[in-house]
């Protein structure tokens, strides 16, 4: 195996690729990269419990004067093309299983792994794809994927919800005690599918997609998907169990709405919480807003040993009901209100211990629900 | 207690005064920043095991109604000045020992400590001080501290040696494996003096020199010392014990010289050292040296279960003396490379296990020294 490759190219690929090495297993063959060099292209692997990604290069640059396959250790070898300033890197396989990769005066001799213990990873069949934006599937990740559940109680929780329905996408994450739903319009008749994609994988590919300009095809298999985009295909597992069903606990009817400046009302709960104890249980860094007589909202919170903190916004359009005062998570609605594009947007209320939705005017695909908390 | 001053220049004041809260202390009392606001100007003290701080606030904006002191959280107190965003903030203490901090329309109510728990620092007679430009002591500070020891088997080590002799204020750290020491000449007389500061407090002196302009005192006293600086006093404690004659550990003579363009110098030892195994003891991340017939330098780590790395260097001028080979921590050169001013440096060896120092011509006042293990 002999072959050569400009070095910015090479970190590009590597730097996709190397989202798939896990960061603990009990398989250390995964810990490589699996390097296929063929007569004119190489193809590059990588796989951990949740994803496996394959890139296939075919840079100009590339000249492979050997084919031959092998698995090199990925985090050295990142480090290494990372580091050297050559304009190009030759890498020849010497015997005793020994990578020699050069680049200008630096020479690495770096010891291979045992390609035949790689496990064959079976990428799917490509049929009949539903086909995204880069960005907008990149934003639906964004906009979602925090909300799923953190802990392994309901294993389920812990992916987005993938729903397609009558020409329309739902993207769902929750945690059981906030909710974040983004839609998405396809103008094509296709079988109705639900699939739970786990977020430590949407995570990964968010990273990936970042990075590219070219259309992203995913493809759909019971128990796995593939999205496939330039020259690099990202499988990931799904989740078992069916999602719980989350149209019918989003409200439809409000007492009281709200309009906000949205940064006005992010810097006034970020203040606010400034007293509150953090890092505990979910429920604990608990903020109030009341609606008060004269329009205006008060923000505050309590703290029986630290202090109390307070702060009034005047809303930014007319208020729609009646006074009403509630308690939920700062971070909930800090963490929903950072997702909007809209400057300015809307908490609507159905009850001061409902569900309250946030909507954005120019975000009008997107809806974020929180919990609120009983009052003391 | 009722006053109001300026955020900006409050947050000027609490970043400074917030080096000397303690991170951990058995006495709660010294998480609060001590105010003492009196007639036209204001005192702020903090203190923990190593420094106390104490700041004058004049400020032209600070407005004092009602004088009085009071110990006021200060990581709370810092974050909330921090985070509001009013021209002026307005402190007033309520029944109960509570501060009401006001903020445009935000409104903090902060539970006090009692003052009377705070400790009285005795802060130094300020006599017969040595003066320092701002930056040359933060240079100081810079050139040296890394050096010091990070662990307590000799106490002694965790701090600079500032050692004042014939005019000269000699610098010294060293952890015993390597040494940084740094000269600086006063056209005065005076006694000399010995003594120790410790690591920790010189880091956040220099964190505060970074920000101030005006000339630093230094006032002596047996067991501590105090910067004092602006309207700052800056008081720590000494380290006991006699610090190690280490003037004649530096050699005098040496076999060979080689000139260095230090930063090729520091990328190489960098790509070749991405091998070594990392963070284990102190001495396992070894690199080696070798001049060679062709006046060629050779850097390179071996290591049997990842692999070897090499990289050839050119001098950067004329080479003095014979070939040489010797191996030692790449982390230690690493460190000291990057105090140079200077864009070539010089290592001097004195044999092949003898300790060997660093120099730069425009660092004439600078000198690392650097112990090699034993090549196997």
């Amino acid at each position: 195996m002999l072959f050569s490759i400009e070095r910015e190219s090479l970190l590009n690929h590597l730097n996709i690729i190397q989202k798939g090495l896990p960061l603990k297993t009990p398989m250390p063959i995964l810990y490589a990269i699996k390097f296929e060099a063929l007569q004119d292209h190489m193809i590059l692997t990588t796989s951990n419990s949740d994803v496996a990604i394959q890139v296939v290069v075919d840079d100009p640059s590339l000249e492979i004067k050997t084919p031959g396959k092998t698995a090199i250790p990925g985090r050295y070898l990142i480090d290494i093309v990372r580091k050297v300033v050559s304009k190009n890197i030759e890498f020849a396989l010497i015997e005793q299983n020994i990578m020699v990769i050069r680049a200008d005066k630096s020479e690495f001799k770096l010891r291979l792994m045992d390609v035949e213990d790689y496990p064959d990873i079976d990428f799917m069949d490509l049929n009949d794809p539903l086909t995204f934006d880069p960005k907008a599937l990149s934003n639906v990740i964004k906009e979602t994927n925090f909300a799923t559940s953190q802990n392994e109680k309901r294993p389920v929780l812990t992916g987005v919800d993938f729903k397609f329905l009558e020409k329309k996408l739902f993207c769902v994450a929750t945690d059981s005690y906030r909710l974040a739903q983004k839609e998405m319009a396809f103008d094509l008749e296709r079988d109705p599918f639900d699939l739970v994609i786990p977020n430590k994988s949407l995570d990964e590919l968010q990273k990936i997609l970042e990075t590219i300009n070219s259309p992203v095809e995913l493809y759909i298999n019971p128990n796995k998907v593939l999205f496939k985009f330039d020259n690099i295909l990202f499988q990931t597992r799904l989740l078992e169990g069916s999602y719980p069903d989350t149209m019918r606990i989003i409200p439809k009817s409000f007492v009281v709405e709200i309009p906000f400046h949205k940064e006005q009302l992010l810097a006034a709960i970020d203040r606010v919480s400034l007293l509150s104890p953090k890092e505990r249980e979910t429920n604990v860094n608990i903020v109030k807003l009341a609606l008060k007589e004269n329009q205006v909202v008060e923000i505050s919170s309590t703290n029986a040993e630290i202090g109390d903190a307070s702060e009034e916004i005047i809303p930014s359009g007319d208020v729609k009901g009646p006074q009403i005062k509630l308690a939920f998570s700062s971070k909930y609605l800090k963490e929903a209100l950072k997702t909007f594009h809209s400057e300015e947007v809307t908490i609507s209320f159905s009850g001061e211990i409902k569900p309250f939705i946030i909507t954005g005017k120019e975000d009008p695909t997107l809806l974020h629900l929180i919990l609120p908390v009983r009052l003391d």
